[in-house]
């Protein structure tokens, strides 16, 4: 190993975490660890959740009106947990609402474009009801995702 | 979200960092994310790598002193970098060796049980060469650990 080239520490710099509308043990555990981070070292944090198309698609009955009552809600998940950041003291804490197709698409191809985060935190329980893969996304953005990610237990 | 859960932050107490042989960049990145954490957080850090058994068997010409030869390189990697971690100011480093059979199964099996971490740190790029499953181990682990894995790009 080349130690000069190992010297400097590795401080993220630009953190992102998701979340989604439950309130999971991982997710708590995540907005924890980002907060942390973010707190210790003064770094900005973004927080996004994604409403899905499918969440509109699948019900066919939707009116607008409803459409519009579920995207409000979901503004007020993630407000709720930027403003709980805010009182843990992280001074740069960013919004961020996104909708579109399936959630890892989304998040790999329009979220990390515009965020441009060095380091993805997600619970390892985050999921997104309609997502075309079942399951947690944190694993999977693991694998996909062009930048570090924790997947936080 | 019930903010007064969410108050305390949340500290890794015992890092695993898994290293292989080579020295790419996503080993490198996650030497200096691991060593990061355990200094400015004074917590342990243990680094782990594992000779597969399939290394040994592989070979069926490998003589018990090549095998031995191949045990003692892999302790000296480990070695050298707990050095490199203690150079950097990190009070309490652990080096570990393991073998066994598949590198996910013993990470998950033995070195997980024994050293009880909380995180694991793992290159994007971080592999074992006669793995079952071709690729890194980290986007694997960060499925299938029961801790938090941060995968480091």
């Amino acid at each position: 190993m080349d130690k000069s080239q190992n010297q400097d520490p590795l401080i993220y710099r630009r953190v992102l975490l998701t979340v989604d509308e439950d309130d999971n043990t991982s997710s708590e555990r995540a907005f924890r660890y980002a907060t942390t981070l973010a707190h210790d070292y003064d770094v900005t944090l973004g927080i996004v959740s994604v409403m899905e198309s499918e969440d509109i698609n699948i019900f066919d009955s939707l009116t607008p009106s409803k459409i519009q009552a579920k995207r409000e809600h979901l503004h007020q998940v993630v407000d709720d947990y930027v403003k709980a950041a805010e009182q843990l003291g992280v001074k740069k804490v960013e919004p961020l609402v996104y909708e579109g197709g399936d959630v890892d698409d989304v998040i790999l191809e329009n979220v990390i474009p515009d965020f441009e985060p060095d380091l993805l935190v997600t619970g390892a329980d985050t999921a997104f009801p309609h997502s075309k893969i079942a399951g947690a996304i944190g694993p999977r953005l693991a694998k996909k995702a062009p930048i570090s990610v924790i997947v936080v237990r």
